[in-house]
């Protein structure tokens, strides 16, 4: 970014399609792009004609080439989730020379205007939004500023061809389900996430897949509603363990939900997981801390940060992705809050 | 700062001290400072002239009167209780336009540099240090280019004149230890913070002043070492308990070290409260998740960092603070952790 490449895409041509038709190296486009010297003049021209033939847009020229920053926005700052996700984008930036801004909109619209007014004022890089989708005219508006965006955890499918880096939610989904089943359960509670989300319909569809493969009929009473936060995860794993026949372990679908249902166990004068096993989803460091320490699924945070700044930078340098769309690797963490049925 | 004020001290002299001997308004100094018409030629000539007699020092003029941001920056961002921070320090900042930059030194001193010429680079209109002092060589830097700075809960005491904003640590060291003390606990277990942190200091002899009021000998192998962290936690609250005369309570001056403790007690068999009682330090959310529900000392960490950011924002328009140092109060919000002994 220090060398100020202001290449960006108007319509679908890439820098690499530039190279390959001038018969240049990605870095002589750059170079043509930044108006550096050491180009030799028949080659600049060759790459400035095709760029013009493309339609090539260049960044305006007021200054704004680089302004050594990314954005990254949350809907809000309410969880220790975001720390996590911070930290990998932090890591790119700082190596970078970059500054990362980190910003809520708290869905609010009013703030979210004051929120795009800010980031024009400030130039940014890049935009990296965290579980919420770019709405149509956001997008327009992004894309007339000429900034990259890519969204972490994306809330809905595909949007405006905008780069997503996710984690695989149904392979996790399954993989605890899967779990909970070797140890001997079958019945299984599930605390569902946001219905609006994908992630949270997928977590649902793995641990269906997983009962199915198991032979284990689904028993609809069994999947109770949540928002990812504690207390739907207390509520819901209250409601379960008040059945006339409760599941013998619970499956939250988030971490925070996975804690609630301990606080429902504990209040019922049970144990987990001597009385009923849990299993979270996310992996935040308090599942570590949790007592017992909480049997989850793993979501790479960080790496997803990590990534979605990379993708960002590369975007601003006008790069080419390999693919729109990321899934990163659950992993299932084993700990002490599930046991044999 | 959208108005570009852009004065800032050289000396020990102020906006208001120079408004004071001009026989003006500090608002009619800062418009001066900012070149602003709307002053008379005469006040301006008066004011100009105290400000050259002072040997006032005006921010460079390379165009960066306001950038626009503030630096947040932690030793590391390992910890939910960041997100606390980060939160109040964003709510200032976007409410007045201001993109807030998050980073890491990591506590490495090639990490150190490369931040602070990133923070060169951006030309920051302020930096908020987070429970780190601020080292006579970075202090001497910073002043150089005439960039105000804040620290929130301090490790150490008064450096070089920098505003600090604490808590109550030794009020709220001495509120928990009075709760366990109402409950009829007298054999009560301390884990400490770091030694090099005053803010562990201060916790402990908070501690120490309730157990003399009440007329409680203090037994210094109720007293163990601790960093903040999890695994220190659980060291300590697990040698407390083989004690042949364990504690019926023990107050971990950080939430992490508090629910470490949870382990130590479940891991031999024990409730909490039943068995023991267990109060933390902090609040972060996860104490609200904690099974039970944690008693703990409330630190008003995002309104430790509303703030900060207020005092940046401040100095950077060349106000006067009324102190140097703030410690906001601590407060004991008591959950389900503590019973009577």
């Amino acid at each position: 970014m220090s060398q100020g490449i202001s290449g960006s895409l108007a319509g679908r041509v890439t820098i690499t399609a530039i190279a390959r038709e001038a018969g240049v190296s990605v870095p002589t486009v750059s170079r043509v792009l930044n108006g550096r010297a050491d180009v030799s003049p028949a080659t600049r021209e060759r790459v400035e004609a095709i760029l013009r033939e493309h339609g090539y847009r260049r960044r305006p020229a007021r200054g704004r080439a680089s302004s050594g920053l990314i954005d990254l926005v949350f809907n809000d700052l309410d969880s220790p989730w975001a720390v996590e996700i911070i930290r990998g984008v932090e890591e790119v930036a700082h190596a970078t020379g970059i500054g990362t801004v980190v910003s809520a909109i708290h869905d609010q619209s009013a703030s979210a205007r004051q929120w795009l007014s800010n980031l024009r004022a400030r130039a940014t890089d890049g935009v990296i939004f965290v579980t919420s989708d770019v709405t149509p005219p956001l997008h327009a508006e992004l894309r007339r500023l000429d900034i990259p965006v890519a969204v972490v955890d994306p809330a809905g499918g595909p949007v405006n061809d905008v780069p997503t880096i996710g984690a695989t939610n149904w392979a996790g989904g399954r993989a605890a389900t899967e779990h909970l089943l070797s140890l001997g359960h079958r019945r299984i509670g599930f605390i569902a996430g946001p219905e609006r989300l994908l992630c949270s319909r997928a977590r649902l569809d793995g641990y269906g897949a997983a009962l199915a493969a198991a032979g284990v009929a689904a028993d609809p009473e069994l999947v109770r509603p949540g928002d990812f936060y504690h207390e739907s995860g207390w509520a819901g794993a209250d409601a379960l363990l008040r059945l006339e026949r409760p599941p013998t372990a619970i499956f939250a679908s988030s971490d925070q939900m996975a804690f609630g249902a301990y606080e429902a166990v504990r209040r019922r004068g049970l144990r987990v997981p001597d009385d009923v096993s849990v299993v979270g989803f996310d992996d935040l460091p308090e599942s570590r801390w949790a007592s017992p320490p909480l049997t989850t699924v793993r979501q790479p945070l960080a790496e997803m940060g990590l990534l979605a700044a990379r993708t960002v930078l590369r975007l601003a340098r006008g790069e080419d992705l390999e693919t729109q769309r990321v899934e990163l690797a659950t992993e299932l963490v084993v700990r002490d809050s599930t046991a044999a049925a």
